[in-house]
């Protein structure tokens, strides 16, 4: 049993649960809601040595972490604040992992719109970008661009199976951005007359993989095959500390309904076994650095290949788990 | 006006507006009935003499080609049964005209039993086909191989906006082939597994050029980058003998309402201005002869940079419009 | 000594003397000259036999072809009227050769307009068309697009040392054809608004290679890199029949003088040794068939990895130089 | 039963055993022996009609066939011979027939030196040609430059698992051409100074795929990202006409006594599982056309995508077999 | 109104006053002078707290960079000096500012010898290096090469429309260097015998961009084919810290006299519209880090998409402008 | 002469001497045993100053250093020792010194097995590894996947001249890990089933180039072009600290008898001159960073672009060698 002073405060607890419910969900959320509990477990442990305090946070992070091990932004948010717990007393290591929670919380408040400037330097007045999905990151950066006057036309792809081009398309045009959609199945015929492609990141590992919406990786192929530049907009919170020792990011598997109906099964089966059709709808596909230009985040730009060097920054260069003991 | 001896034949001029009104559709069947109806101009013409038999059939075939001068077997068919007209006098311009025509009509017959033979011999017991869109000529090649008792296992892209994907997978499950239905997003994610692509072809270029279902030529750029070989299957009528002096194949540009519905378009548009919105709706697109690496014919199978020969060898090798005096 | 029967004829002679003091020059009126002396020898030859009258022709063409071996379309002329020689009496003989003779001058003279039609055939209104050097056959193409009724734009390279590009851009301007003008060195980023680049050729080789004035070979890499195509317009009397052995083309040296004046010679040498300074200055340089799209020729268009067929059908299969014995 | 005048003749049983024997032996020798054959047949049926007598040479030529249908230069042959028997008459046929199988005989003879002299004006003087197992058309390309007065050096890579590359080099050292001798896995290092890769193929495929002793299509990958063209040299009976038809072409297997030694394989073994481990041993591997340059034959040389152009004129375009009924 | 002690030293006036008027320029020597104003502004700041010490140099390097914003060394200086600006009292600021004042200064002016010895390392004796325009740090790295005994050559780009080339040209000669010159249209062909491109850069940006005289991009691309390493030779004043946040570099449009003489101009305009001619003569282009394999600086080699972490350790990781309040 | 305090101290020279003599062999335990005796010469150093007890250091170092200056870990944990030394007093820097040395010596105790974890994060359940030559840190990566479960297949090559992939293949076997042995020739083919290239380092270059067994670079250009990703495991004492400042790695050349035996020489050298075979045998090759996917280290992964942010983070930024005065 831990010991009195190592025990993870109720705050904390709490907390995790909401985490684990779904109560507290999106990349940002739950990141925000992580680092505020290391906070509050600092200041509320009574620790007698500093051993105890770091193994109270230790336990703290624990806790928060098991309750959705594969949601990136928990990782990040916890190794950030633990990387900033230093000192030699309770008393500087308190202030110095509240300090570093702090810095966490607010550089995550003002991190899209700072990444949004950044990713909109690199767009000129006129240019015409190709989009995936919805990113508010991604979108980010034309909103920024427009804010400084430039005219952005947009060519936006539906992105089955759930079609968020649609909510792209809306957001773009309430921008009053021009916009084309197009299916997936267009992009390579569109990519004549884009200036960039343009997407967000569901994660980045420290090979420079991007893991991003099913669609990504073929769309950077062919993007470098017509000579047009691969932007990722990202926030920190979407690099993937476990992908510096190695680990892959588990693609997700969805649901067959997403992309056939019941009454689209059954004219395809018709009287043949039903088992012999499949539906595979991997929800993310894996794009590696060399197609990819640009890697935009709210602490500046970078090759893929350096990504590795800010999540070293950010989370410190220890390999294992700090929240290990 | 035209002598009385190149006149048309009313049974020409009937299968003209046939063809014009699309009671004959399909390239098969245009194919057919065009080179039938130079076969009944070359029974019925009493020209008196070479030059008015000839006169009269390119007045027939140029009635002909009028019809639906987009539609790439017509030319095809023409093209091929003018350059079989051969001798110095009537009777021999007539029989081998005919000879010709029927020639040509055997061929089409059996051309996509036989392309399917050509096809199947390049796949191997145990092979796993990744398909786009809905191809007859391309499922020649699986259902050849499956009578040869090979099992094949087929990845299908369902092809947006149309899903005839759909129609694809549901024909290979009635031969109880296992079909994995993927979206169009997942292609570059499908090729791991993948050991060819295998599509068909709407026309194919003198320039070694295929022109297909929108999303084809993203896919062979994928599958290059994988290291996937890309198979089109294409009988010879797809050969658009118009490429041959340069002229690019038209793209169609469909209607909006495939990609879009009318309540998906509200929701896009809100409060915007209606016109913002465009959707890019082409039917097809062209894929380089460098990402392909073998056309699949009932007359053998071809690197698409030699598929102009055959051309030359089907069509002739005049750069003019045989209907054209 | 030749029997009386193979003697060549005086003015066949003269034709010779004539192309070897360069009083007749150019691809085209070479051509020409050496088809017609072929066809005046078949008509002035009393020769007694088939053997005879093949001898006298063959003892011709090597006359001719010794006068300048080195220009493309000497051999190539020649080849063209040796390998219609057919028949097996010396009256089938000589009105074959005429015949042939006749066909390939009336081809020549039509040559580049047909050409011409092809290329334009390949350009869409509004295009933006990438130039290098100074190429009737490439201009025949822009000419027949303007009288079209297409628009087109153009951008000039000036193809240093000898800046051929400004020749260009004059003929293009009297066409009010919109022109411009960039060095070199800015090929590369001009090719990012450009939808064709469209270079003539010097010669052809077998093997699919272009030989074209120096700077093509790296502006067809750059547009392969960049995504857009590569036309070759050339008529078939650039084809270069000795390829079809292996031969490779011989790259001509040209002066130092086009490239550095004597002051800035002086200039650059200074106090140093002045052999330790040399000048390179090849006049062509060769592109490998992967980075060219289309071989346009006034027989239509060809993939260059195809332009062996047409060879094999201009001059025959046969491996041997048809002038020796 | 055959009737009477289909009968296959004694001295083609006779040759036909001797293949199946292996006392004829060698891709030449195996394709000289069939021609003769046939040409045999020709001579001794007393077929009465012109179909007897077609059906009496196709009964001969299936004799063959069946004999090792996988050796390549055995349909190669028989196509040839039957491609040419044409006539209406059996006088016609039979003079005809016998013309081209002599004709094929005579070419046959000289077609290794005809291709050396071909390939032999791709070299220049002063070049290196790095090479791969032991071909005798390849060599004949070295011999001819040599005899033409060109210096030539080489590099040979060793070839395991038979070393072929050492009767290679001693062929070429026994020509004076000064050799260096490398392992295979220092083919991309020794690239660096090569002016052209030079192999030989075991057969080539309608697709313009090389198929070649293993390790070649490594090669030739490597080789096109250092910028060295690929050059294979290999006579007509090399070209596998059953690839017309989309034939694959069977990869042999062969023992794993040619990899490891007994003793090698037990000390690699140990204690562990004998069956855990095993061979493969594949005799050859398949190049794309796309990483070679040219193919050099004796009918002159062609770039890979176009050699089926050169296969549909030696053997006909009909895609059926033409020794079945 | 500033406080008293945020005031500009008149020094510092004077120096912004000679870099707006370009008495000073040249990228070192603005850097120089910038570094060394700050230092002044330092030691003569009366701040009575830290607060003021930083806004004095805050305002004064404002007042530098508002001289000429575009020269990519001048926010490069300011920001090093900033970013060494560290201490908690008055005192520590000032002392830790001069000092790093003196450090950049010091640094500075080893930088090229120092560049020269890491660039000089990759060459090897015998070695041919091509160049491209004139850059003092990459012939740096073949002067130290040359200090060390290793023999080089050089083939020189003449690089118009400047022609800076022959400067390039005159120096190597100077040292003894054998130079072939080429005209840039020549490029591709002389990598045949090139073991090194060697350029310098005019800046390079955090994506791993290599901004550089035009022509750079083109020559990389053809070296990648070629198999040949390019090595980029750039001081660090040449990195440009507001490329981290996105920024793009803008490229100098220059005047059409480079390009074109009156007379050539009178020539190709003839009788046309004159507005129909326009000469683009942009003088720069942008390398993506792809075609890149080192960067040569003074303090070590990087792979191009490193670059980044070398500007974030020189100029720190904010976002921001350190001059702004 | 050495002032007394800055002696090398007999058991550093003992040591150094081992080295030298090859008593002490091998990467790791040269780097051990030269970090020991940094370490015994911190103890032992009586110097009376910082900068004493820093020459003394020094003089250490390069003691060792000079021993066996090609060895790749005797700098890199000289680099890293002495860039631990730190502090004002010689009582700090000694301390300094001895943790540092005591750190580098643990860590590289742990650095294969933490290495195996991180490689084998990358390998999936039932994934297939092809391996080049022997590697204890690629096979750690096996070991470690073996040891969480996983089921893991081989592909090993020879890797002809030494055969190492023999005891390969025998610890594979020896874990039960089915093995496939090819031919190195065989590579390209074998890379069709396999999901990882894998190999280790003999050293790894700033500027991210791999040098490795050769046949390595060809592996890793064939993987790219088949779409296998290519991963790269060393322990961070192959990183090469000169490669920081251009140096190159020089590539050992071999005894020709690893490649051919007397006889094998006789008989390929017959009657000719001896000298005319030369037998090349480098040990090494370089895999340029674009064909490498990820480095794998005890320290994380990176993508060979970063590998210089490690290096300068263990060996410190100057660009000197640390032993020089």
């Amino acid at each position: 049993m831990a010991p009195a002073d190592a025990r993870v405060d109720p705050a904390v607890e709490e907390t995790a649960r909401a985490i684990a419910e779904m109560e507290i969900r999106g990349a940002a959320a739950i990141a925000d809601a992580a680092a505020e509990a290391l906070a509050t477990q600092a200041r509320q442990t009574d620790a007698g040595s500093p051993e105890a305090f770091r193994a109270a946070l230790r336990r703290a992070a624990r806790t928060l972490y098991e309750t959705r091990p594969t949601a990136v932004s928990l990782p990040n948010a916890l190794r950030y604040v633990l990387h900033g717990m230093e000192g030699t007393t309770v008393s500087d290591l308190r202030s110095s992992t509240i300090a570093h929670a702090e810095e966490f919380r607010t550089d995550l408040e003002q991190a899209q719109s700072r990444l949004g400037e950044v990713g909109a330097n690199r767009l000129r007045d006129g240019d015409v970008v190709l989009t995936h999905c919805h990113s508010t990151d991604a979108l980010a950066c034309v909103e920024a661009a427009l804010e400084e006057g430039k005219e952005i036309e947009a060519i936006v792809k539906e992105t089955r199976p759930r079609k968020q081009g649609h909510i792209t398309a809306r957001e773009l045009r309430e921008w009053g951005v021009p916009v084309s959609l197009v299916v997936d199945n267009a992009a390579r015929r569109s990519l004549e007359r884009a200036d960039h492609v343009l997407v967000g990141a569901d994660s980045i590992a420290a090979d420079g993989s991007v893991v991003n919406k099913i669609g990504t990786s073929g769309l950077a192929v062919m993007a470098r095959e017509r000579g047009v530049p691969v932007v990722v907009a990202a926030q920190t919170i979407k690099l993937h500390p476990d992908t510096m020792t190695g680990h892959t990011v588990e693609i997700e598997r969805r649901a067959e309904s997403e992309v056939l109906s019941d009454e689209e099964r059954a004219e395809i089966v018709g009287e043949s076994d039903p088992d012999g059709l499949t539906v595979e709808n991997p929800a993310f596909d894996v794009t590696p650095p060399r197609h990819v230009d640009a890697i935009v985040t709210e602490r500046g730009q970078f090759p893929p290949e350096s990504i590795v060097v800010l999540m070293r920054e950010l989370f410190g260069h220890s390999t294992g788990e700090p929240w290990r003991p």
